[in-house]
């Protein structure tokens, strides 16, 4: 067996797309209406303040096309409080006027590749904000699951420890150079959820996701080892902008 | 890493694929139906003033067989002007007569494999004028999105710009006999959307869809390099075959 | 890139699967009822002329099992006309009772790897006849699609048009032993929908479809470069079939 | 073109998974709950004519899972009394109360990989009796679908027929180390469904399914060139026990 | 063929992953959800005596995200008393209130790699306890199927036998560092369902899943060998816990 990467976990993430029920909420009721705002407003105030607290993180954003119409990424400290988010938001009236659409379970994740030996990385403020991190209020969010591939001659998880540490190098410098367009968190989901990993971006100028990601994709860690999932693209959604959005 | 091919990226675009429900629409009244084609029209001769005003494009086409009924082809400035379209549109009542079947979002690109080094490409008007277009109005359409393949000895992004160089001309030279018959935009969804493009073709023969592409999959960029999604034709959807389309 | 095989190209094809919604049938009032199948018949009859005319043909199947209950093969001059059919069908009380399950756009097409050289194939009758052929009357029929496979070191789009022409000639040798016993129609769809050819076959001894498909499996041809889609067999429905199948 | 087995072929197979509506069912009146019964076993005791008649034959089993309730297995003369059988139980109002999850359409097959060259198979009333079966009443079903593999150098159609008939051989015998436990009934479908054979297995002691299937996956046969689609197990669902599962 | 590992198979296992309609919860009456509940509870107490009386077994957790709200996973002697346990759960009027999302059939296994030859493994009470085991109240659950590559040069089903018992045995290593922190069931599916592998474990800190699972993967069984399915991971609902989920 080869040598394991260790990595480092910090708040639990869920990524819960949504498709409003248009037909639905035109046909309701200006009062159900009404009250179904106040519900999504009330929850929006509530995470504002678990991510004003440290307590975890949120970001809502529009989402491009028929996938989703909205996203919301919840960040918390177990798997428990992510549930009774969920739950909690499925019990309200608003959550009837939307329609599951994907959720992705995972981990914000940092791997060691890269770490200093002899270092205890929990002693690294700037690692610890990466672990639980408060989530950027950028113009867009991408979000895409992916796998490190097992196939024939490419298989990533057969390669020594050494290989997989200089590709790595490799990769993370290209991120680097997007560094202040693009912000990246990763989280792994590897026992949680169908990927290995998920990745979520936020960028002020949509096409540098676009940039980012093909560039990536010339570099061996993508070209011969990346297998990835369904890509979504949005827009920040505040909480004026929801409302606006829901504005019959 | 193999060096990358720089893009020039332009307006931002969504395909929007929908099928009629047609019980729901012949079970709605005359005044229902009335008030639907109406938003229908208002919205059809907005996205007209924009693309007569050059800010954005719009294609209206229905569509063969039972994937959809009809496309949206709309193009714009941001990834905000798009999420405005499709949630305005959402909103009406024509679009509960809807049924959303399949989206795509990407962004008009041209990748510079075959620019002449050393010329600023966005001086050049031609280049402009393909990287916002206003949209045909061709007998017909066809859609499809494709991905470069990474698999085994058939990996794109393993090779080195001047093999992809080499194989992008050719490629090109294939596109070019078809001048003047088949009118073609090519859109990069890397980030955006599942496939790492979406290839939108016009022409008032839709033969020459199949002369073209069959051609092509002999050359060597398609055919050993080349993964292929869902195909959509349709023919041209004017105002007032739209009316038609609609009337019982 | 390797030389590419001349395709000619007759009428389009849409292959309609539908299912019967019985519940909604039979929850229907009598009255319903009859003017659905009044419906029904007058477009059999209306097709039936078209047929008769020479301007399109038609076929009528069931299918067995659960993907669909019945199939309608158009074949017409143009796509605008085949577009004119489905909706014209959409718009009618019986197509409320039923549900689309799948279809296919393609183009009747001969592809002249057998041709002889420097004879103009459209001065030959028989060609032209299988290009805008009348769909016969046989008791069954079997659709399915299928792709030339670009795989590895199999890869028919790497051949040369040598081995290609060699291999559809043995390939085709079998085909005429089923003469008189399997008629074929060979439709292209690149361009046009999610694979690159659809087979329709007719035989009166359904078996025939078996002996044949599994003989071709063995050819080269097919067993190293043939990827098929969903198999679909179905029983000749007569309009007095068709009457009776919905009678309850 | 390697050499072709021949394959004799006997009864047409139809199995027709379905669910139960169960909220439906519990909704209706007692009265039509009672109607739909009677329909079940009208249809359940003219099938078990048909079989008695030898004009074919029916197996009824429940299903485990979520996958189906329960499976119609039917196995008749021609494709028109197989297509006969199933518009008439969807005219039903039991139908009404059930969901088709899958189905599947073959006829009953044997190779003559392993035939006595010389003797004509069809003078054998053991090999008529094996292409016209009567279904046992075995406790427990097994059916799952499968191809033989064509994939780079795992590709069945490309061996010769003495490397087939050899590695068939020792599956046989495999599977006759099953006699007396396993009954298996190979129907083929090349041509009518997706997949090229159904398996149908029947068991007293279902543990007997996993350690058949489970030990054939080591021969080269299934090693190599085996591709499986779902599998389906269940329970032998008696006229007494089907009425017995719908009793609320 | 390859000499086939011996296993020893113990209680059937089905695993019923359920989403709650919460539309439909929310919008019945008080006394429908009062009367639901009850019947909730009144399995939920039967299922904890089966447990007790050591007939069977059973788990109850729910499920974060989108794929389910949450599991029963039931043990059982007989594939006849599993689906005894469906059909009567699926006459309650709580199932109505919930949607089947995925569901798995398997027999708790024990593969006998690791066995030493010559003792009978079922006088081993141990193994016993394993083969019809209690499951364990862990804070977490995670599930997938999983099956042994069967892929040109990776395949497991042409190894010899030492070949595998040699990398099962380094597989187990890496378990068995998990002792006391994950438990795990392995349950066989061959012949039973689509995956030949369920893999159920249990853990209170859900972070071992994630480090148990990525730590196996770069283990060659894994890396080479391993094809995973869907991923699902849940918290423990206790009786008082499913209450508060459902309460208003």
């Amino acid at each position: 067996m080869s040598e394991v990467a260790i990595t480092l976990e910090g708040w639990y993430a869920l990524h819960d797309f949504r498709t409003i029920d248009w037909t639905a909420w035109r046909n309701a009721s200006e009062a159900e209406r009404s009250r179904a705002l106040d519900e999504l407003h009330t929850f929006l105030n509530q995470w504002a303040e678990v991510d004003a607290d440290k307590k975890g993180s949120i970001a809502v954003y529009s989402i491009l096309g028929q996938k989703a119409d909205f996203v919301f990424m919840h960040l918390r400290e177990t798997l428990e409080e992510l549930n009774d988010v969920e739950i909690a938001f499925n019990k309200t009236l608003f959550a009837e006027f939307t329609v599951p659409t994907y959720s992705y379970v995972s981990v914000v994740e940092l791997s060691n590749y890269v770490n200093q030996p002899g270092a205890d990385p929990l002693q690294n403020p700037d690692i610890v904000a990466r672990l639980k991190p408060s989530l950027p209020k950028a113009n867009h969010i991408c979000f895409y699951p992916m796998n490190k591939r097992r196939d024939g001659n490419d298989n990533w998880y057969m390669l020594s420890m050494d290989e997989r540490r200089t590709m790595m190098r490799s990769h993370g410098m290209i991120g680097r150079q997007y560094a202040g367009k693009v912000k990246q968190i990763i989280s792994g989901s590897v026992g949680f959820d169908n990927w290995e990993w998920g990745v979520t971006l936020f960028a002020d100028d949509a096409l540098q996701f676009k940039k980012l990601v093909y560039e990536m994709r010339f570099d061996e860690v993508s070209a011969r080892y990346g297998d990835f999932g369904d890509f979504y693209v949005g827009n920040l959604l505040t909480a004026d902008k929801f409302s606006a959005m829901l504005k019959l």
